[in-house]
């Protein structure tokens, strides 16, 4: 079995940079917007389409009871297509070898490939000036409205997570080691994390 | 200011382990029950009787109308004592040295040091197996009854430390690393909690 590391996150709080930075040091694969790429490809379908669909809550938007319209059924079909192919996609991630997955709710759609599940999250102030410094992941125009973003996006994480598990996202239950990036250099942390990480898999039967 | 290590922890954890197993490879102080002692003798009480008081819950039970009986007002005076003693011997502990510190509401009656905030928790399973294994730190008779005690003695520790601070114990939001000790030798995760330690005390101003 591979050495699987998911990391959940707050939007914010650099639990990419924690993963990119964690896959560097552990030298093995590091996926992230490569998934949606991956199911575009496959389902030849536009890959910022997909992107904005899986974590947009937009699968969370189509009502129980729909099928009304051809439209609505078709996109219903569409996006149950997408989720199978995602969960095909991490699968066959999680089998080609050791990787870090960030988001898409991977910590619980690869339970049964028991990785090592990592959670960032961070004071807002942190979030916000996080936000504001890196500005191309964020479209807001004030910091009221950065901080409102914030909460939508974690608030829709929380709730495409609950489509696949009833574990609540972000509740440190379910999480092996939860990270707190509040005024820290993401880059200093990384060799202890990897050094975490590398016991934990020892204990768990699984070396390098 | 020193460096100080809070460790907050669900009963059976381990997280008793890992403060004196960091505060050896730290080479600082470690306070547990050295607390209770101290104040015990500065206030010339018993020691199991501080330990019974702190942490037992019975400062809460102490109802906010009492001053019926010279009993109750000379047992309500008593405990402020030892709160204002207990508040006295932390911070005495806080200015003396780098240390490790467990349980206690530490992290919240030191906020002003800036401690570094770990909380330590496990699965029911594990820690269940850890009491039988440690079966000085329970006088449960039977695996129910030991589930129904690690309720009780963390709802205990909640209660306490909501004294101090509206801080939710266990709410990660109020730690700096949430490790979770589930199937884990704590001994090997030492190294890399004590090295994580050390790079949070230099990005926060504080070298050894």
């Amino acid at each position: 079995m591979n050495r699987i590391i998911t990391i959940s996150r707050e939007f914010g709080s650099g639990g990419r940079e924690v993963g990119k930075r964690l896959a560097d040091a552990l030298h093995c694969a590091y996926y992230d917007s490569e998934i949606e790429a991956s199911i575009a490809q496959n389902l030849d379908l536009d890959e910022g389409y997909i992107a904005r669909s899986l974590e947009s809550g937009a699968f969370t938007n189509i009502p129980l009871h729909f099928g009304r319209t051809i439209a609505s059924s078709y996109l219903y079909k569409q996006q149950v297509d997408i989720l199978v192919e995602k969960r095909k996609v991490l699968r066959e991630i999680a089998a080609a070898s050791d990787c870090v997955i960030v988001g898409r709710a991977a910590d619980v759609i690869l339970a049964d490939q028991h990785p090592l599940k990592l959670f960032v999250y961070a004071d807002l102030a942190h979030k916000l000036a996080r936000c504001a410094r890196y500005e191309e992941t964020s479209s807001a125009s004030s910091p009221k409205a950065l901080e409102k973003e914030i909460k939508q996006v974690d608030a829709r994480r929380a709730k495409y997570h609950g489509m696949f598990s009833p574990v609540k996202w972000g509740d440190r239950a379910n999480y092996h080691l939860c990270i707190n990036t509040t005024g820290l250099e993401i880059k200093q942390l990384i060799p202890h994390i990897a050094g975490y990480a590398g016991a934990w898999f020892a204990m768990n039967g699984r070396q390098p």
